[in-house]
């Protein structure tokens, strides 16, 4: 099946000269994509011209004059930049000429113009964000990662079908296992949100674990966690800040002395198969869910290889025809709880 | 100057096998300080005799004749076990027997039990739990890590207060600096609480740096951060999982072969001294702020090296006088507000 995904040429830190390679790579591994790289068509071209590969038939160029800054407010973006990379990339999903979009560039920016552009789907108050942690066994999925603060534990359970609609369509696992984010200490149990939550998670067709706290999310014993925005936002945040500094430590440790440096020479192999492991591109390109389309958010800081990998998510949300599974299955649940209309 | 502390011996997933040769190891590298090992006197002893250096004359045993398990619901705890070693060795602290508390038990029934034992000071709402985080460039003290959820944003100003004292007594710094703990994305930047709170400490004297994020915990850039106990548990949580993970992750791959073994002896001396640098045991201790007494948290798990550590927290909040600290500066704060009362 072919698919095509427009992609922000301009977003992210290093704009084109990561989105252009990122493009190219994608195109290299995967016969059936093809590309359209949005931006100013003089910037693209200069950088397309640097790479081999780039006079592929599958790959063409949509102009877009503007550039939405990495730290521009949203709002702004929104009225001012109807020209923007990002906001014609949008677009070509809304008129179909693509069936994804992806972008590396201001996350608020992207939320509020994909939010704008293409709805949300019907039954779904707010998009959420959502990506896959490593974990012991493989992965887990966890949403929402800051898309969204204050949710209702309706909102909740809203993002909880569309976890388990996700990772049943991209992992083809018949029933995701569902649970929880909270907090043990007994007589404090969670606040009042997530307590509500349960009753609705408990009450609805969900595979439902329960609760699982913080420690547990790199144990892989669910498939999706659910929690709010604010929650999963530090979640994330503080598990990459973590990662980093532990490597930092890793790095000064190895390069203390000659003596230390010999041993990192030893241990390169290793020490290089614990790096794969761990790789955070591999987990590059987060899906804003709920949307009347396939919206992937890549870390904006991140490289070719991870752009790829942004790329890659797309495509699968694209093969899987996520945004309709979804939509098909709010409307069969709200037809259930609405049985009068 | 002396310093007596009650330890609840009974406490934590080993009891007295952990409790016990950590008293007697604090005893011998603290000369100034006096415990109370608070538990079944038969069990203490039995265990006291398999060690050198039970005879001192700077510990004692002080009987109490129940054990709250790890499980229990607090408030049976609270209601049912007025004779537990936790219960007896905070009334010690409440008596002025004792300057302290340590256990390794029951979370939530230390807190049940310290807050109705000892009360909170005057103008706290509700106690908090801190504890040190490591950093790039040494550590920073979070709170709350559970104690609440769902906090006011006044109550976010009181953790500040508390947290900025206890670094400020602790650590010895003139001016913590204090930051909330927001997320980033522009146009929903934090949740109503954190906008409120963000205006409060604003307006406080406190040395405030404004937010940071989850990734900036670890970078060292503030002394105290400070947020609601259900995203401070899970941060805490999240980053003992993901080290956790890491860690079996490092020896997976250093065990996988006969190559990669002789690997990781060469590299032994680095990997020791990055383990020690992550050693979670030099972060046991966490303190609940806010009350009439200093108590300290161990982790139930922790073992004899950890429970020292949490024993030495202890020690220096009550060189340190801490509540006084806390108590003198709320008193002054509530003067400046009420000024006609």
């Amino acid at each position: 099946l072919a698919v095509t995904i427009a992609l922000d040429a301009m977003g992210g830190d290093h704009g084109p000269a990561v989105t252009v390679p990122g493009a190219l790579a994608a195109l290299r591994s995967q016969p059936d994509l093809n590309l359209v790289l949005v931006g100013q068509r003089a910037v693209l071209e200069k950088e397309l011209a640097r790479h081999a590969g780039a006079d592929s038939a599958r790959l063409r160029i949509q102009e877009a004059s503007q550039v939405v800054g990495m730290d521009e407010p949203p709002a702004q973006a929104l009225r001012g930049k109807k020209d923007s990379s990002m906001r014609v990339a949008i677009n070509l999903v809304k008129s179909g000429e693509a069936q994804a979009i992806v972008s590396a560039g201001n996350t608020g920016a992207l939320m509020a113009t994909a939010r704008f552009v293409l709805k949300t789907l019907p039954g779904i108050d707010r998009p959420a964000i959502i990506t896959a942690f490593p974990t012991v066994h493989g992965h887990v999925h966890i949403l929402d990662l800051g898309a969204n603060v204050d949710s209702s534990p309706e909102q909740l359970l809203q993002f909880g079908i569309m976890g388990s609609l996700l990772v049943g369509a991209v992992e083809r696992k018949e029933r995701p296992l569902v649970a929880l984010l909270n907090v043990g200490v007994e007589d404090i149990k969670g606040n009042e949100v997530v307590k509500k939550a349960d009753e609705l998670f408990r009450a609805s067709d969900l595979n439902y674990h329960g609760y699982v706290e913080g420690d547990e999310i790199y144990l892989g014993k669910v498939d999706v966690i659910v929690c709010d925005g604010f929650v999963g936002n530090v979640a994330l945040k503080a598990s990459e800040g973590l990662a980093r500094m532990i490597s930092q430590f890793m790095k000064e440790e190895f390069t203390r002395t000659l003596f230390t440096k010999l041993a990192a020479l030893a241990a390169l192999p290793v020490l290089n198969a614990i790096r794969r492991r761990l790789d955070p591109r591999q987990y590059n390109g987060a899906s804003l869910v709920g949307l009347n389309g396939i919206v992937i958010k890549s870390h904006g800081g991140t490289d070719t290889v991870g752009f790829e990998y942004a790329i890659r998510v797309a495509a699968e949300e694209v093969q899987n025809q996520l945004p309709q599974l979804i939509g098909a299955r709010l409307t069969t649940l709200q037809g259930q709880s609405n049985p009068s209309t």
